[in-house]
């Protein structure tokens, strides 16, 4: 099947937004073996809006439209859409409802101008936004079918899933029925071994596995397909048993939420710990990242960044000794920062960074790149030793989520930290180099 | 003048990529007062990339194209456009030379496949690429001007800055002649109030001046035209110093490299000073943000991120009676927290802050948002309370660019100081909410 995005708003072509819908739309659509052949966007106008249905709907099966459902005078897609296919306008009461329920929730009134969003062309099927006040709508011609979408991510986002991908499997005449995937975030191989190691699943016609780069991880999308939503969800959880069988600790969290400073705190709050970091080469943001999960005060006492060798002494007390015999970047000097932070903020654990980001500052010794993340606890201290040969922003990144990955395994407990505590051979080969999910 | 903009490539059309290149290629066309009605992306097909180009030639009078120009066999743009217009494809050496010498210069040996980059439509004007091996070109139709560009951003950004925008220029049947742009970065008030203070400027027809939220900045773009360089810089240069004439130090930096961080580095080093931190509601990013500045531990010592009232005790000796009496979120202590991190990092100034970030923990009298900046030096301390009603990570990024801002002022002396360290009137309405320059 044969598919073309088209996206609609003056923002889009006066370049006031990175349309990052385009780009969503097309790789869930390949989910359910459908291809986009074409992306287009169009001005709020008429005639423009009118002659881009009309070639889309000549050269394409699916047609996914987003934008322009909103109140205001200038959203006119479905008024565009009704008038180019010659439908009359009807409107949708249950619609409607829902619109001054959502209203009345807020105690706000209602603008005569959202009564707009519940009318659709005649024929169409309403499809319920739950996120929004905009409902969509399923257009089926002859050839193809027209779904109008709402232009704001997080809406798009979940009718896409709920709605759309669902009718196209049916639609392209495969296994007709429901649709559901989820998101496995996995950190610490690359997405080529991954896909080696991952081959003999998701053979069968009712599944499907992507990959995608999210730097510093790889993230896995399984896709299951079924009569029911009871079957897609039970051939869902079974490949992702299937995965993780296989993959282990190497997955660490499920869905857009379960980031990893969230799966670390989720298990420091269960076993009452509480965490303090000492940064040099993260330089913060080991800090940023652990703090900016809402709740964080429960797991995360503070930490220090220790740029310079004399903060290491002053506000941490590494000796001046093992700072001039081993240098700064040195196992020892990881290995005391996260005691002195330990200590100084009474925590259960702390973790250490210290390392050369560069653009300067390495050695033959120890070349731009090299890292070591410390790790203390009641038991004592260790320090691991990474490179990680990326510039100083990524270089940064990857060893804040190593450092995570470290203390994660740690508090699953022994089997998880022998899979690799951060074993440099697994984690120097993290996320694919460049790659997909960047912007360009 | 009627643009299209028409991207190629797989990637695209499978959503590995958000395709940023198109919002830039529109938002600065506008500058020549060119606006794009329509864009294109297509799979490397070469029927699809015929069709599209057919079409946008039949419907726009300028084509920006940008991808295809690499030397793999997908790379296929000029040589369809050649097919399309019915024109031979010929060398240019001058090109190859070019190429040539680029290979040499690296000591790796050319291969046979980058030949084909330097082949042309007869009758196209070669665009050199100063930033790669892959030149543009320009053909020439009718009614209708192409210009193929490569997809790699930063050649792209300067192909289009030099040689693109100055021929459009001309083109429009404008002042013909030469542009010359840049950035001017702007903190503090919002995008309107920016408009309201600047509209009798660029009045000539040979300027213009453009507004962009980048949040939480609000970044303006002067656009100069002229006759030779010499005079478009000139207008550029007349027309920056009447912008800074206005606004004073709202404006705080030029240039796509010149971030807050980095003048606040710059004036630290020319003083000789050295910087220290402590952290609570921006939990490291403050740090993050200048230690990610190569160079930085010229004159920035460290930082503690004292996260919990414990933490402010243990690390900074915050009194005990302080927090209880006037709360963790508070003058005192914000003014307490600077003052240990200049003593305890032995730096020259300090900043600290400390706030609601949300979504719990608001009050009547401290509602969520609320924050206060405090500043140290050898002279004592103060602090200045913000409100930024924006989610948890806005709320961090504001704190940190006001935080910044204020220092920044400081050094730059007692005028730029009145001119408002961090008034909270001015710095509360910074940024424009929502709005441009976000992926949507």
């Amino acid at each position: 099947m044969i598919a073309e995005v088209l996206t609609i708003g003056d923002e889009l072509l006066r370049g006031e937004i990175v349309d990052s819908n385009k780009a969503h739309l097309s790789e869930r659509l390949l989910e359910a073996d459908v291809q986009t052949h074409f992306q287009t966007s169009v001005l709020d106008d008429p005639d423009d809006i009118a002659d881009a249905l009309r070639r889309a709907v000549a050269r394409a099966e699916v047609v996914l439209i987003s934008g322009g459902l909103g109140p205001t005078r200038d959203d006119i897609t479905i008024e565009v859409l009704a008038h180019t296919f010659e439908r009359k306008l009807v409107l949708h009461e249950p619609s409607l409802e829902v619109m001054r329920a959502f209203f009345a929730r807020f105690g706000r009134p209602m603008s005569p101008a959202n009564e707009k969003q519940a009318w659709f062309p005649q024929g169409a099927t309403v499809l319920p936004n739950p996120e929004g006040t905009a409902p969509g709508c399923l257009l089926e011609l002859e050839a193809c079918a027209l779904f109008c979408l709402p232009g704001v991510p997080r809406e798009l986002k979940r009718m896409l899933d709920e709605q759309v991908l669902p009718r196209l499997l049916a639609r392209s005449g495969q296994e007709a029925g429901v649709l559901r995937s989820t998101l496995l975030r996995s950190f610490g191989v690359g997405e080529s071994t991954l896909e080696d190691e991952l081959k003999e699943l998701a053979q069968e016609a009712h599944l499907s596995l992507g990959f995608r780069t999210a730097w510093p991880d790889n993230f896995l999308r399984p896709v299951a397909r079924g009569a029911s939503v009871a079957e897609a969800s039970a051939r869902l959880e079974r490949l992702c048993a299937d995965i993780i069988a296989r993959l282990g600790t190497l997955v660490y969290g499920r869905g857009e939420e379960e980031t990893m400073e969230r799966v670390v705190g989720e298990l420091l709050r269960a076993q009452g710990a509480m965490l303090a970091v000492a940064e040099s080469c993260t330089g913060g943001l080991l800090g940023e990242r652990v703090s900016a999960v809402p709740g964080c005060s429960a797991w995360f006492r503070g930490g220090v960044v220790a740029y310079s060798d004399d903060a290491k002494r002053a506000l941490l007390g590494v000796p001046e000794e093992v700072l001039r015999r081993h240098g700064a970047v040195s196992e020892p000097v990881a290995r005391a920062l996260a005691q002195a932070a330990r200590e100084r903020f009474g925590a259960t654990f702390a973790l250490s960074t210290t390392g050369i980001a560069g653009p300067a500052g390495g050695s033959d010794e120890k070349p731009v790149g090299t890292v070591f993340v410390g790790f203390a606890s009641a038991e004592g201290s260790e320090a691991r030793r990474f490179w990680f040969p990326f510039d100083r922003q990524r270089h940064r990144q990857i060893t804040v989520q190593a450092a995570l990955d470290g203390l994660r395994r740690r508090l699953l407990g022994a089997a998880a930290l022998e899979a690799g505590f951060a074993a440099p051979r697994a984690a120097g080969r993290a996320g694919g180099a460049g790659g997909g999910g960047q912007a360009r």
